[in-house]
């Protein structure tokens, strides 16, 4: 199976090896967003500025997930994360919210699936402390728009 | 906050009490896709045919997710799930894989959050599994399309 | 060893046999606080007040934790937690901050265990997030004050 | 919010940067204690000497806990520990149990929440184990009491 | 694929729907064994006598294994336990320790995986801990002796 | 106690400190099997060829346990896994499956417990998913085959 480096010439899944790569800095940023109405928006908004911190408490969930992503991405290495941050930022014309998460580590194979996780759980906890109010928002966009570090090279997506 | 559940009266975040809520029976749908370029997508459904069953792992990922909700949503409360159940359909028109997952329970509060958590996880171990191959996949319309059972009644999305 | 139930004749521990008991409502309070100098605390209730919520992320981790209870305390039973909420208070006099954490649900044994462990949980966030200004703070007062549900009674601290 | 390094200079929490900070060895050590009368104590001595060794299962718990640390303290770095032990050790002008834990590792970060972590834990199991028999019994003197390697040296509690 | 319930008619894997079953209680019992040299058992059963108590804590290990069953199996559903008791017994003849793991609930499904999985665990642990003075023990006879409770009525293994 | 690392001078367990080991590439190779009848082995192998991969799912599960064996195994330290690969072979002389485990890193201690629970687990995952139809197969032959890299050397079982 070219390329599809998770299984052996078997097909079976493994866990690939990677102890032969090297020890370096990389760095992953994911993206996401969650649609919702306008009302929606102001309730979160306003609870922002006064009482009530859904984006506070997103940004926590995010932080936690990054942690536990070897424990939910069956081939996924465990690593030593050494960042994580989210940005939630309230957007009007969406109308959501836009959400990023960066994480960093010093290892042996990247971060970009702690950064989809983060920013997956940062949304879907938003979608929990709103469900009550609407239950037609969508989660979307969820992708990677940059990697760094390690033998593949630098990857920015537009 | 009037409708944001999760906050009280001084918009502090708690565990909703739920405990004069009715056992009742109840299911919740959720959807999500993962876009990817047809070649991409050959890869996935030839290994399915053949060997390397990428599927069939995101499967296993959702199923195991659904039971870790209320360990990822930090207001979730722990709930007896009853059935898991996940259909990923690969889709040329897309082009890239679309994702159904159905939970149910019997219980004092609603099973939306595992359907969705189900649905976003099964995304996230597809794009593990071929991100060797293309990082520029995207993960969307990640919501729920029926829930059922419980006071707040019927909810079905078009 | 007359009295301690979490070992049998033999002197061997076990996880009790709750199976006969009823299913009853069943809720415990639990209290606990941190003393830190006056100077560290204004830090944290300044920081309330605009920006950067120790108070509302201590709460976050104290809820989260109580869902982990039955993970940490080995011959504790899992139960269907159906509420918790904490108060996390400034008190100038200790000076620090004073936590309770209240904890609910329909089951075969109490919640004590529950509400001990999110409020020393949060009170260990608390500590966490402002250790870098103040390494002596004292966690202390970790206790339970109301116990209710279920055959053993109510039972009050004063 | 000068010194509150878990917050950006938005107020935002994160899990801070330490990916250029270096790998240094670091140890903590944390104590608590847990007040009961001399009958519970008793109790407890007599079943150490005998059978039902509440103190051995404490101390199981702590050092298990020890290594769930960064999923419960919500900006805690997940560290590679390199050593855990605890002390608990009866007094009978307290009277209680005296708790002392001892945590290493090789990491870019301290291992104080570790210490901290460990020690709670073991009192918390203390308590679910006796509380059958005495239900105000209290924790409290958690605090580090001494912090070596990493950057801001070495720091001890009288 | 008759008989094997965890797949359905198109062999896809799923989380068996048993919201239609009764809450019943249900018992179940496994056991294990683990072969050593007399020497390796003679440092166990004098440990147990005099300080180092290894089956203390391989016991430990079992109860708290059998919490984690849903998380470890992938189809398993999560269940509320109602009680964990584990014998671990030294025989001279094997030579090594035979472990029994007894479990009960009252649910909508079996019991078997938990006492499989604290069975297993303790035999792991008591490798683990002895592993130092010896490494070609052997873990076996792992298998259910007792289920009952639920539909499909008593088993018991000779 | 002569040759028990896990215990100190007084008997009182702890987690072996492994901060002054040299950080080496270490693999261990553990295996295990399963027995069970002709006819419950051709619904496995039969399913292997045409849909309901009982082995490979098993496979899944034995990989994440891997990564859940600090989490499980008490005394045992949480470690950077480089690597796991689990073979697992049909042999219709046992009759059953033969399972193998290979789990590598880079790190202060050897993997032999990763690999002995990555066995035990995927014996573990047939079993439940095959129970339906058989209740009295039997996990057996569960011990470690290979360990090399540190301190102590290599080991290889006959």
């Amino acid at each position: 199976m070219t390329g599809l480096t998770h299984f052996d010439a078997e097909g079976q899944a493994h866990m690939v090896d990677v102890s032969d790569k090297a020890v370096t800095d990389r760095i992953a940023v994911a993206e996401a967003h969650i649609v919702m109405s306008s009302d929606t928006l102001a309730l979160i908004t306003q609870g922002r500025a006064k009482k009530g911190d859904v984006l506070g408490i997103a940004r926590i969930a995010g932080i936690m997930a990054a942690k536990k992503t070897a424990d939910l991405i069956p081939l996924c290495h465990p690593l030593p994360i050494t960042r994580v941050a989210l940005d939630l930022t309230p957007d009007a014309q969406l109308p959501g919210i836009r959400i990023s998460a960066t994480v960093k580590t010093s290892g042996q194979t990247g971060v970009e699936m702690e950064a989809l996780t983060a920013a997956s759980t940062a949304a879907l906890t938003i979608y929990d402390m709103v469900k009550a109010v609407q239950k037609d928002m969508v989660i979307g966009g969820l992708r990677v728009t940059l990697k760094d570090g390690g033998k593949s090279g630098r990857f920015t997506a537009p």
